[in-house]
């Protein structure tokens, strides 16, 4: 694995590059497709979903090419050779309008419009569609973390469980939901987030007692000194000896910053353990906890008032659990100048077709109220339920904004890299004008997703057109 | 991401990296460790997992090293002087006694162990859970899948639903499981497996009409042609269209290989497209399917004599669906010649100590039995439930086969790199040796691993001593 995977030409379903080259044979590679990018489902049984990575997929294709080993590879498996003297100077020289990273979005809109040539945008879906799911999904995930938390720290201590290589996007898609910081140091220096960790029970048990252990871990790093308190038993040993040392560590000027729960009910362990610290003076020493950690158990712990400081998430962070991934898809939306169309026996599932625009209507508080999926260029005052059309709103009492914007044209990034710091703000703020029906964890109110009348219109005309073929064969 | 990350010495936690440094201030560079390498569930409900990820981690320990990025990155966090130029020309000089790639495991039993000093030996903790973790989770996944699919073609379709860079280490161990060929192009390429795939809608509505659609790809790729059947209507225009196209491309002395199906309930579908194939004269034309397969439905569709030859998995198969992640562990059981021990409240998360031999027994029938751990080098004829020490069984008149191998030495691999196709047929026939009765979906009977008496002798005897040190405080 010499090269950035996500940079190659190769990162991609064999299929986009069978029928690129078809494409390519017919001669298209002039001709303008356009693509959306959108999914069907909430995740977690949830109300939204933070939109994310962006940033990365833009890195992707501005760098995407075909090195002379992937041209190799492709000869071999038998592509034809004037499409393989295509790709090797191939780039991406499409356009990308889209959400900004960070943004609250929902189900069956557009997040993302991909327009180029058929052949580059077809050959990008799979990249696109796997950073896009991936970092959403973790996002996502992360935000709800976050929503229980409150203020208190949440750290992502996920590598050792994550799905491979997925831990270093992970990482980054944990800080744009809320993380504060992430035990995984190659994500950490890849995205510049402070990256943290504690004490393992390995170095606690090679020394000959616990005291000893801690008295040696407070010696090497006394600015940064977390004890693991559970390696033989929590209140009756871990915590006396964490007391203990941290006493010395006053003595030495130095202040002992926390302990570590990892096992047993960390709500009656933090309670009895806070007293314990308090009584020895040690008001100002924190009382972190780790093992099996969702936001579901994250919001119980806070509920029954456990004294807990941080929380260090692994598994369900970083691989998003219960949900193994957002069902993302990439679907052709215009083709030539003329829109186009997949038909589905579940009418929420047909497309819609050709170019279009997306607003999100808030009220006079700046709450969000619904979004609206018009026809480009053509923001109407009602908007129809998707599916039954009889069920519409008025919007022109509200505030409309466009949400889709110039990302990229002609293959280069529209604006500098934002900082994760900037994207979590961003969203942080949005997700503050979402009203709270949406964002509670047992069956959240569906947020309104509208379509408008000229778009609705110009699907079922294309449906009827589709379905007369048949009747008539 | 300019290197391979599975290769810098920052692809790890952070309390490796500060651990390590502690050693290293305590001058224990030469102190030896021995760390174990074990899961304590099986995922999915099921009674094994295939072990994987073996290869690419003993690759990951010859190539690892910090280069000067990474230097300057741990220089900036805070880290000593006289710790970095040591990192500067760290190398992993241990040894690595492992069972073989594609073995079937059973939780509780040492799978693989680390030997070097213990800085080496603590630093790679996170990789090498992160590599067979995930591996190990994927290629059990698939090995149930090809349990279900019997001969029937399975392809790995997972790439756009994959954890971001997952995918590639995910399409590996789909192959250790039993897969035939991937989708996905870069884990071809990168693994020498074969990569295959169809057609996408968009091909379909790039053009006028699905029969235009079908001739183009026909000609494109006549010795490779899969038609994707649901655009508009499977029965009423996806397969009558390809009936005709294959008919015209029998005139010109070719064959269509076959049609996908991807929607729609595909028990039906297959079985009424095979009618109209078949009625057709086209007997040969294979039914592909797709859409949320696993090996549930993959089993139920077999059980309804749908004809179908070929199934395409993506998201259940790559993310490890409904599980997230494999739950191994990696714990000291020695340091500096002691054996050392975790205490847990649960004795059977209690830590088996020291160094040990793991044996198979199988019967007459060379069927598997049972597996046993024992203190190393002492194959005793008796072994031990592990939490109930009464439970014991007689292993004198089966045959013990030592399962765990030297791997790497030195920091040298000791074998050649195997090929996928020799892991999956070494699995193939492991998986044949285990009983019916573990393999089943529902309700397994669990495999027995048992313990040694010395073992256990040991185990208690260090438990006592620890607990005594509490009571006489």
């Amino acid at each position: 694995m010499h090269n950035n995977p996500l940079t190659s030409g190769l990162y991609t379903d064999f299929y986009e590059l069978t029928m690129a080259q078809g494409y390519f044979l017919n001669g298209w590679q002039h001709k303008e497709a356009t693509f959306d990018y959108f999914f069907r489902l909430n995740p977690f049984g949830g109300g939204y979903v933070v939109f994310a990575g962006l940033s990365d997929l833009l890195q992707s294709l501005e760098a995407l090419k075909f090195d002379d080993s992937d041209l190799e590879f492709l000869k071999e498996a038998g592509f034809d050779k004037t499409f393989l003297s295509y790709l090797e100077s191939f780039r991406f020289s499409g356009e990308v309008e889209a959400m900004r990273e960070g943004e609250i979005v929902f189900p069956g809109e557009p997040v993302l419009l991909v327009r180029g040539n058929i052949i580059e945008a077809q050959l990008i879906e799979s990249l696109l569609l796997n950073i896009l799911n991936f970092q959403s999904l973790i996002a996502t995930k992360a935000a709800r973390m976050r929503q229980s938390a409150g203020d208190c720290t949440l750290i992502d201590f996920g590598l050792r469980r994550a799905q491979g290589l997925g831990s270093i996007h992970a990482s980054r898609a944990a800080v744009i939901g809320g993380f504060d910081s992430t035990s995984h140091t190659f994500g950490a220096k890849l995205y510049d987030i402070k990256s943290t960790g504690t004490q393992a029970h390995s170095w606690i048990e090679s020394f000959q007692d616990e005291l000893e252990a801690f008295r040696a871990y407070a010696k090497a790093f006394p600015n940064n000194c977390f004890f693991l308190v559970d390696t033989y038993n929590t209140l009756r040993s871990g915590v006396p000896n964490a007391i203990t040392v941290a006493k010395e560590m006053e003595e030495n000027g130095q202040k002992l910053r926390g302990i570590r729960l990892d096992s047993g009910d960390l709500s009656y362990l933090s309670k009895k353990s806070r007293k314990m610290l308090d009584t020895a003076g040690l008001g100002y020493v924190q009382i972190a906890v780790s093992n099996q950690l969702d936001e579901h158990i994250i919001k119980s712990l806070r509920e029954q008032d456990s004294p807990i400081d941080v929380f260090g998430v692994g598994t369900s962070l970083v691989t998003g659990k219960t949900d193994a991934a957002l069902d993302g898809v990439y679907k052709l939306s215009s083709f030539d100048g003329v829109p186009r169309l997949k038909i589905s026996d579940n009418k929420e599932k047909t497309i819609l077709p050709g170019q279009k625009s997306v607003y999100r209507f808030t009220d006079g508080d700046n709450c969000f109220v619904a979004d609206g999926i018009f026809t480009q260029g053509e923001k109407e005052n009602r908007i129809h339920h998707p599916a039954d059309q009889q069920k519409h709103m008025e919007t022109s009492s509200l505030t409309g904004e466009a949400l889709l914007k110039v990302q990229m044209e002609n293959g280069k990034r529209s604006h500098p890299v934002e900082s994760l710091e900037n994207i979590y703000s961003f969203s942080k703020s949005r997700l503050h004008q979402l009203p709270p029906e949406h964002k509670r964890f047992e069956n959240p109110h569906e947020y309104k997703i509208g379509v408008g009348e000229k778009l609705l219109q110009l699907r079922s005309t294309m449906i009827e057109n589709i379905r007369n073929k048949f009747t008539s064969q």
